[in-house]
């Protein structure tokens, strides 16, 4: 397979992500960074640029420079798709620039700050027929595909309750007060949007637990609450979900939970069993029945299903981890990216990464929960994004 | 100390939890069962009797005998206490009976099926000033214990999330159509009262929050739902709560996840770090500081604080379990009845064991949660019992 | 059944284990406490029995005038059996004591300071046809019992590789130079015998592997270390070892392990899969199979064996402990002395306790490794003790 | 700093551990393949190159003509170093011809085969001044390095025992006898050396001992046992030993370990305290001081030492694993080659990497071992390796 060339917007000085996802993009060989847009000061993109070893030609204080000198380039020179790496208010103008000139993308979540900028980027995916991931990259943990695969497979029946969590404590304190970047943008709603924590870390779970149940939300009601005094959006989020088929859910999502580092958990209890993954032990799944047998099960055993054995480099015992389960959303762009190539967009769709419309459902899901909050009630949650493709 | 003598009504054929109060009465030498209504069946309370080796004459089919027989009997002769482990439907009139015989209680949890009984228990208990303890016997871990010491010390700061949990699958069938007497009685709302899981198990946890923050709800919104077809009662439940103090709250307990024994769970993150209980693994404690320090506290260690110390019975390393953490409340009860022997009510009052108010207030979170779940909202769950003393 | 009734030799001020050995015995209610000779300071004895409530008359300082006592009593009136708690070096007195006076014995590990004081046991066992069970308390765990099971089924297939430790650092300083009771014995050899460490601890984890595979070793090689200065036995010990059928082992017995409790484990690989059992996870028990497959199982499921099952008291979940397990070795004990009663001394001997001929070999164990140590050699470890009947 | 280019000789088809070579070094886009000689069968050395995007002038079937033909090419488009993961008994020679050639070796473990071939290469890199590492990679893990911080600033106090296992399932059957590549040649004495399990995995756990205590063995026995009817080399080893200072140590390394995956661990006890590391856990250290306080360190905490925060790529709870330790491995190289090309060898000889005279001590560790088995006996176990330069 041809190696792919990228380039990125965001992950300057002080990001963290950006450093993330060019590991994981280059894992396996497939893809290369060329072309940078890293921050919207000039100076510090460039130097970002030149300690990346990058041409000092394809780096730009503007993004908008960037994608216009990209398609500006000859077919067998410019990047195939662009990864941005911004704070959240800039993912649509983003996405928008570079799906108009013609390339696909890789965009960190919650997709855009609002739910009609989110369906406007679906429309746009849908005419523009690129590639478009977003990445919860913990969709890409093989112990996670795993329970999909055994979810699906009716290894644990009909689902009843689902049980998520994500917990982190570094915003115990008004670090943003502090000049961390991080923590600045995270709880400005001019650049987070109108969820704090739900946004997040929130959406990851709640795109976590999509994922590997196949099901949706159909009713919720949630509690947003801002404990760190000052801050402007909330750093604590609860909820109580009503799911297709009648499953109920817990989540709790929360960056005050002081001494967590990244505790994000998942539980599904059917009628025939259960599974139950955490980050904190990501190379184990525990499968059990109904009669309370439980096995352990990891990754790189032969006895798996194809979705986690595809997914896993090492042997069992060699533990894999964050930028492998990031690398696996990779994987499935490269492999869309080439589907799409040779004319088979249907085969682009259906790869294994989260969708466009997975983000529009992530923005979607934290309208309800902010409005519900508003509210103090129960708030219908149902909903299909626009020109969703069948899968 | 004077060795007590107890009676217990309950606890027959196919019951489970009479044994454990018998193991963990007798584990310190300091209370021996001689008196017993173990079934309204004569001859199987007869049987469980002869089983028990007690005196023939001691043993009744109905209660208002026994309270009777008892109260006949001579000072030095005569039980100092009665310990209720009958379906939740009888807790109240065997209770009212041995109060107006004049003995002491020890009553199995929930404390009444309805909220009147409940005050009307409180009432009388205020005004026999009789020792009356309910067995939320989880209270009585040494690192339950000690985690309310590091709260109540101020280790982790003002409390902010609580976060439990009661899973357990037993119930995921319709097991009360298999003669299963212990999924019978649950499940009919004429013997556990209005809630299932909730009355069942979630109490517990709602107890065991309550001890460890010394904190109470003051709003709860819930979700009670039925999984098992034809099942009367509530198999799964799910609450959010707002504590004094502004604290936010997760509360999950369900009897459909299959494959979970008993799996409770408590979390209490603070401004200045947490603390981490599991059931499973009852002899250790986590603790974490705002700066993601984790230790690991075991049960048996010389640096705990008194009262997990003053609750261990063997040296760390040597595990204790359930039945210690039960025999606890039943040290703590013959603490408070030898107080109250030697004229301190205070005293009596103090020792650290649920009392009947505790009781009144786990059976007014059901009422509250139960409306709360009719209703669809957030309801108001602030409450105190009547006659409830000082502490 | 009968409750019978014991005396106790040892277990005055300062042990620890003399309770244990009470609250197991009586945990059932098959066995109560009515005679001791729990120190032979007769003021610190008498005080010991005034405060469990026992009648002074049956309270010694004196074990032989105990024993004598005890056996003046007419048979309805007399112990069925004595326990012996303690230091090593007396054991052996006490048991020949008791057994001339007819009485049934439960005596601490190891079974005596020297061998040919253990093969007298044998004998004097052998012809008075008591019962004798010596307290290597690890067996009586469910999760073991469960282990020995899966390993006689053939799960694992032929055992390979045998691999026990246990850990304390609770000796890590001189200890005993600071009044310690427990650590002064224990580091004297007039006291404890020729081994420290390995005789304290080593014998534990020395049968707990003989009971789970039913095998015995053949050859040794053994290092003793004494590594606090002053101290006058090994501190810590480690062995390596040839079982029948071929099968190697290491053994590790530490009380320098510095931070450790009480780390007892064993791991056993056979041809077709493993199981793993570690005493601070005591309710569960690892199985794997060939493929990595990996199995917890857990203590009161249904899915386990007899021997598991009828070890257990509580269901899954609910945790029991060191008492438990030591329980299970009383209730072994007392259904031999029902057998020895109806006379069946087959069924006595077939009992699932450890037997006298089973200390014997603990001690051939101990003699073993200390030539080996001294000679630095391997050296032969095949024994039959005298007058073992067959099972 | 400039990217470095790498050649490698062996991990042509059916090999595991080229790719993680590949995947380790430009992890951090510090180096990059170039050439390769991945198999003497030119055909599929060829193929490998092709899939790997090499220029196919740079890709050989023979590793001579490799090292001539990069000699030959311009300094600033030769490789800098090369890679060999080739089986065992080709590493001296292949070595030899790139040290000849005047370039930096990257080796995997064991050294060689014979203790004489490890001596000549000690000799040759100390004559031509070039940077030699073998890649004992468990070294590189974050949470190792904490552990050797800790035990060198004291925090464990002076060493007593250590404790290391090595433990695998993968050869339980004869696997080399159905065409398995890897097993065939571990298996093989011509191709393994004179040493199976220990070659292959003890001399990790031998390494990963000395790295964290800074101590070495001064005497060993050992007991090498082959379980596999027909296998030529030893699959299950145990050791006892004595290390500089006094302390006694225990190695298990085995390969019919069944049903374990890759399950390595360390356990050091110091008169102070105790860590415990074990890989399926790569991420947590246990730091236990002698009174039983129990810490889990964690990966990317602040709080840790220099060394392990310099190893972490990520943010505590965002999992590492056996990539990224393998990177630290090259990360320190392509630092070590850095310093030489500045001139500094005595700083390239000071890099955290395992050296040409470590490797020389495993060969010598290996040699002894299998000495002390034949022989039955203890043997003397002091090395000091040619050449060595003080540290």
């Amino acid at each position: 397979m041809r190696r792919l060339r990228y380039g990125m917007v965001g992950g300057g000085p002080g990001a963290f992500i950006g450093d993330v996802h060019r590991m994981a993009a280059g894992l396996d060989g497939l893809a290369g960074l060329v072309s940078g847009a890293f921050s919207s000061d000039e100076v510090a993109s460039r130097e970002k640029g030149r300690s990346l070893g990058l041409d000092p030609g394809r780096v730009f204080g503007s993004f908008h420079d960037m994608a216009a000198a990209e398609a500006a380039r000859p077919e067998g020179d410019r990047i195939d798709f662009v990864v941005i790496v911004t704070p959240n208010h800039l993912h649509f103008e983003v996405a928008k620039t570079f799906l108009a000139a013609g390339f696909h993308v890789v965009c960190d979540k919650p997709l855009t700050t609002t739910l009609e900028d989110a369906e406007t980027l679906c429309r746009l995916v849908a005419q523009a027929k690129t590639v478009f991931a977003l990445t919860h990259n913990y969709t890409g943990y093989p112990m996670v595909k795993e329970a999909r695969s055994l979810v699906r497979d009716g290894r644990i029946g009909r689902v009843r309750r689902i049980q998520v969590e994500y917990l982190q404590g570094w915003l115990s304190t008004p670090l943003e007060e502090t000049g961390h970047r991080q923590a600045e943008w995270r709880t400005d709603p001019s650049r987070a949007g109108a969820a704090g924590a739900l946004g997040d870390i929130g959406t990851h779970v709640h795109n976590l637990a999509r994922y590997v149940t196949d099901l949706e939300i159909e009713e919720l009601t949630a509690e947003l609450t801002t404990f760190v005094e000052g801050r402007r959006l909330e750093d604590d989020a609860a909820l109580l979900s009503r799911w297709t088929g009648g499953a109920r859910g817990s989540l709790t999502a929360s960056q005050i939970a002081a001494g967590e580092d990244n505790d994000l958990s998942l539980r599904v209890y059917g009628t025939e069993g259960s599974v139950a993954w955490r980050h904190e032990e990501a190379e184990t799944l525990r499968l059990r029945d109904a009669s309370g047998r439980l096995e352990i099960l990891r990754r790189g055993q032969a006895s798996l299903g194809d979705d986690a054995r595809g997914a896993s480099r090492l042997p069992s015992g060699h533990p894999e981890g964050f930028i492998e389960g990031f690398a696996n959303v990779y994987r499935a762009v490269v492999d869309a990216i080439a589907a799409h190539a040779s004319g088979d967009y249907a085969g682009a769709l259906a790869g294994d990464y989260p969708s466009v419309w997975d983000g529009a459902r992530g923005v979607h899901f934290l309208d309800r929960a902010v409005a519900s909050a508003r509210a103090g009630t129960w708030v219908d949650a149902r909903y299909t994004p626009p020109e969703e493709p069948q899968k």
